[in-house]
């Protein structure tokens, strides 16, 4: 394998993208809740700063697996939903989930 | 959730086990063949020193992933293989990877 291959492997964009603290976290909101804003989603995370949440989710957003929705109202209100392409992870984040369970 | 929970999710402990650069490789080159010797694995892979490499296997190896032997040839020998846990990650694995090249 070249590195050209190395780069575009699926298997290593994958982890890429789910790899940070807090994805898994964020993702498992989502999955539960059709969408969430940014408060409730601090909210039910432990110990992270606003700041570092923004980014987590910036990056999410920005690897098109969530969707970030402003509402202009008083005060605006941010949501996030996953995509089309988040959504599709879903079964395989569940048995990564029950693997990861099983090992303790 | 509390920091407890957190630290205890399932997802969160799978994807802490497969982050790292050269995990995804590693794995892939595990699941092809039944057991993969050190040099052979280091030449498969691009760009990465026997130093780092042997690194990603020694954590592989502490979370019960992949399993070390040392034939005791002249010279001896070490080889890798994937644990019935590690095994069982591949239909997960391969899941992520048609995901991950659906992305593109």
């Amino acid at each position: 394998m070249n590195f050209e291959e190395f780069k575009n492997c699926g298997l290593r964009r994958s982890l890429n993208i789910l790899s940070g603290k807090w994805k898994p976290l964020i993702l498992q909101n989502l999955f539960e809740e059709d969408r969430v804003r940014f408060v409730e989603l601090w909210r039910n995370m432990p110990r992270v700063s606003k700041k570092v949440l923004a980014e987590q989710l910036k990056q999410l957003e920005k690897d098109l697996i969530i969707e970030r929705t402003e509402v202009h109202n008083f005060p605006p209100e941010v949501y996030y939903k996953l995509t089309e392409r988040g959504q599709k992870l879903g079964p395989i984040l569940s048995e990564l989930h029950s693997w990861g369970n099983g090992l303790a």
